[in-house]
């Protein structure tokens, strides 16, 4: 049975794809699975039939038949589980690239969220100005390691994999900081994960969203 | 052949176990897999030969035959398939319980290294004190979220996995804040944790490298 995920009933970044259902749709697109989506308010998302399936009061969620999974890195995991070409199919390079999936939302995004949660909620406290080019510079630090990791190299790790998705799109939610464009290798990958049909594919359906309620 | 994990070659916390090596070790203890330590100094972490090895200039990494892991959520999932008893056996709770991995790390995680980095880091700043409760507070809302989930369950979903490691061993971060005690099934999550013969095991392990230390 097609999946069904769950992503924002407002597209609180404007069709930009920042939300993090843009991965688990990704991640169909480049296996080609078809899936439903349920939308949901910020009001639902703290009620009691959405927090039994995402206990933290997030989106996306995963249902398919029985199962309900909520994590983005869970999700895509499970993913490439069901379908062919998410990740390696040798064992060693497989668990490599799934250390690259615990490494985006671990390691690589936390300072990423940190920095929005300074924009978003510490903006008026009259020491975030202070604060901003500590929290910049700890991002500064994990680019740097990662942009010398990835060195001239298309993807994280061999080929393109579940991994190269998250990554990808945990660096685009720095897009507008100014802070990507320090890091000129990093900027292109980015720019090669962009251009696979799949994410443009994933990229128009979460627009849609947006588009179709500007025009209602 | 024998796994080799890497481990701080000083204990910053003094043998209590924070240090994240204890959440692999505490899997290699749960399965009954030897293991040998190699142990770094602060400085060799940031040198070409550790970063080869974990870009983020981290512990732990897992070395096995030709194999090298780092992030302790991939590493105990490669534990995990191994090795029984870990994750289920059974695919939908399986995927469930690496569904927990993830939120430990991605989700739990997160605002507690924020609290340690704004104890540790931003201390003598003089917006320090005045930021402190609102970076707290969001700790509050995800233990209320994750006390509310597990209810009187003994672990995160059915049966010990290498979830409850994950989350236990994050949950730990707190200790010493006086938060945890706000939260007394939590607290006495992680006591049922502790209690595991394999969890003592891993804990007398790494505290003996403190202790060896001290005597020295």
């Amino acid at each position: 049975m097609e999946p069904t995920i769950t992503a924002f009933a407002t597209s609180p970044d404007e069709g930009q794809g920042l939300a993090r259902d843009m991965r688990v749709r990704w991640a169909l697109e480049e296996v080609g699975q078809s899936y439903q989506v349920r939308f949901v308010t910020f009001a639902q998302m703290k009620q009691r039939a959405h927090l039994a399936l995402q206990p933290f009061g997030q989106i996306p969620t995963y249902e398919e038949d029985d199962l309900a999974l909520f994590e983005t890195g869970s999700i895509l995991l499970h993913i490439a589980e069901r379908h062919h070409g998410l990740l390696p199919e040798e064992d060693n390079a497989r668990a490599r690239a799934i250390t690259w999936m615990f490494a985006a939302v671990g390691t690589v995004e936390p300072p990423i969220v940190d920095l929005e949660v300074a924009e978003l909620l510490e903006a008026r406290e009259s020491w975030s100005e202070q604060r901003l080019p500590m929290v910049k510079d700890r991002i500064r630090v994990r680019l740097n390691q990662l942009s010398a990791r990835l060195g001239e190299a298309e993807w994280l790790d061999g080929r393109f994999s579940a991994a190269d998705i998250m990554m990808v799109h945990v660096l685009r939610r720095l897009e507008g900081s100014g802070i990507l464009e320090e890091f000129p290798r990093l900027a292109a990958y980015i720019g090669r994960a962009q251009a696979r049909p799949a994410y443009q594919r994933a990229f128009d359906a979460q627009l849609a969203v947006f588009t179709a309620r500007g025009q209602s």
